[in-house]
């Protein structure tokens, strides 16, 4: 006999998890729409061209990836940025910007496992489409650290960079877009020395060289300070300089606003995915090695899809890895609702357990009915153990006078409460 | 340039259409509640033997199957059974019987389109484990109702069968499980005269093919006249008539416990999934010709991914179809919240802004803040056209006073408001 279980990599929630899950998908929802964020839904299937086209070689080698029964080559999103650029380029392309979308699923990467890192994991999705302004950015900042605070972390920070500043010395050196890409890849995976190796591979100047090398080591929080050092360093190069500016901006606005995020600003800070092109972030808590989730500006994906040059950023959360935090920072438990159970005590008297049943659900009630034919004895024990708050015991000597025998399984009393008046007695 | 859009059979819901499916999502989820039902999460990707094991010719060949990275055949679970029963089975064996659990996501199967077939869709899921007994088969008929009259439609019927019917003549005529299967797989797609032709091939009695051919004719509202003709007609076939008697019990208690049901009996119904065992049933509207959702009694495929025997009865509700049927019977709209949009009338008083923004969204009130850096009249055109209810402009002399602009968008009027007085201002 084959022992069934889960795929490597992959998890089954049970009820305890599953409800942190849904409070925190819940969460999210909630401050979709505080912000003014509308909710999509896409497919978990796409088309591999369409996942593929710039996501970078890292996420395009670990993707679920084969043919349908149509020969089509499709893929498991790996994340939700693609789909959500397709629809801007496609079935919104007409409609007025800004618009900001939301969309919360199941992503899949071929990743090793290890803590927080899942081949299944869940995601929420903002997108804040159509403006290149920094107050967009911002605002991306700011719905993560609201996201955070109301699911109750208490520790937490974004670590910030910004594409712009390296690609602006790259470009200026003529450095192609190919080999471009190869080094913030380096980057992103920390492999400081290689990426240095790479840029000196592709013939730039001596001083462009030790101007990266010290880039890489500009950071910290104080973000006047480092941004400062920053510009200096990258004082010949004019889009860097822009590059620095903009992420000047938009943390003064973060920070001005009342935003009280802990925030890091690290020049040599850049993310797996290729299409990112301006500021980019990363969520961090001490508690765990890996991201909590991050994103930033990618101002040419809908292009590349067909669709007008449309600037946007955004931001994916990882919702597991939130309730992994959770799990270290706080005592979350979900909150338990009152639960009762009706049980008949004798087999004829179950259409009576299950019209009373019915009665307490069409108030909105939470209701278990006996099923399985046991003894009240039996079935209240059974109810005791399940931490069940009440129990309606529906007998034939109360029945005929209309009542039944409410018990209150904590306190370990009971009493006899006319039908009509238990919705009454069990919501005071 | 390709143009990139869903693979064939994938939908994108957009803001309305998504809206309603999660309207239905958070229905199914407090239905789950009101009767007890614990929500679980399993993987969309399961090992292709799991889903495979007990699903039918029909829907195993329809399944998104491929190997992974690892090698492994794996798949995209067509439904959520086959996961529920290798959870009750593995980590939940020694769980106290009975339990109730729910799930809710995506399924896949690769059938050809048509209006509410998707090859990706939704469903939740209501699984009773742990008892054999009626009052389960008939609980899973109420939540049925209960969520199709939540959401609001107006007209809709369950068609009931039981499998125990016809497999209780072919067991007691020898046929074996492979060739019952096939001719079960027959009846659920209404081939029925080459079901019969395969019961003839079988080398069962002349009887037997008679009633048979007569059994499948027998259907209709009338529930015990029906139910007395099915029994008249299997008389001679004892584990048919237990089977008879078991969907009397059941359907007595729905009709007798005040749930309202139009309820059809028909004896030549079953469905494509092989491990049914006993009551099974389908939703239909009479706006659609598909099955809205369906379900029934398996109690045999816990035992079959090596757990202890475990009775189980349970259903999958379309929620595609559902928000279809919606569409057709009701006039759904997802409730509008109110909407306010803050513009500051220059640059420098963007933080202002975003200061009043965050303090309106701490009150739980939704606040979008202009992010395209528009004049003030372009904002607020802008923000009438998506029918935003209110602005709020951020000015410097009412700021000075520590006040703001507060305009009605749909009287047009405006006036001052000192900004401490916003929240209530806005709430009233």
């Amino acid at each position: 006999m084959t022992e069934f279980k889960t795929l490597r990599g992959m998890r089954d929630l049970l009820p305890d998890d599953a409800g942190m899950m849904i409070y925190v998908q819940e969460t999210a929802r909630k401050v979709a729409k505080l912000y003014g964020y509308k909710e999509i839904i896409t497919p978990v299937v796409e088309s591999y061209e369409l996942l593929t086209a710039k996501a970078g070689d890292e996420v395009r080698s670990r993707m679920f990836a084969f043919k349908d029964l149509g020969g089509r080559n499709v893929a498991l999103r790996p994340e939700f940025t693609a789909s959500v650029a397709r629809l801007v380029a496609t079935s919104m392309r007409n409609d007025p910007k800004p618009f900001r979308i939301f969309c919360m699923g199941s992503a899949y990467r071929y990743d090793e496992p290890q803590r927080g890192r899942y081949r299944e994991f869940w995601q929420s999705d903002f997108e804040l489409v159509g403006t290149f302004r920094p107050e967009a950015d911002a605002e991306i900042l700011m719905l993560t650290d609201s996201l955070c605070q109301k699911v109750g972390l208490k520790r937490f920070g974004l670590k910030v960079g910004h594409v712009g500043i390296l690609r602006g010395i790259l470009g200026q050196e003529k450095v192609t877009e190919k080999d471009q890409n190869a080094i913030m890849q380096l980057m992103d995976k920390k492999q400081y020395d290689d990426a240095v190796k790479l840029v000196e591979n592709a013939g730039v100047s001596k001083k462009c060289v030790r101007t990266i090398r010290e880039l890489v080591e500009c950071k910290g929080k104080d973000i006047a300070d480092v941004l400062n050092r920053i510009r200096e360093l990258v004082k010949d190069y004019g889009n860097s300089v822009a590059a620095v500016e903009n992420l000047r901006t938009i943390l003064e606005l973060v920070n001005k606003s009342g935003y009280k995020i802990d925030l890091t600003v690290d020049a040599g800070f850049a993310r797996g995915l290729e299409y990112y092109t301006g500021m980019v972030f990363e969520i961090f808590v001490p508690d765990l090695d890996i991201a909590l989730g991050g994103g930033g500006r990618y101002d040419k994906l809908v292009e590349l899809f067909g669709g007008e040059p449309t600037p946007a950023v955004g931001v994916a959360h990882g919702l597991d890895r939130i309730t992994l935090a959770m799990g270290t920072q706080i005592d979350f438990k979900v909150k338990k609702e009152r639960t009762i159970i009706v049980v008949p005590i004798k087999e004829e008297l179950k259409t009576e357990a299950l019209k009373i049943a019915r009665m307490l659900r069409d108030a909105d009630i939470l209701v278990e009915v006996e099923v399985m034919g046991r003894k009240v004895t039996k079935a209240l024990e059974d109810a005791d153990r399940r931490k069940t708050d009440y129990a309606i015991i529906v007998g034939e000597r109360e029945l005929k006078e209309g009542s039944v025998v409410l018990r209150d399984l904590s306190k370990r009393d009971q009493r006899i409460v006319p039908i009509e008046k238990l919705v009454d007695e069990i919501k005071r």
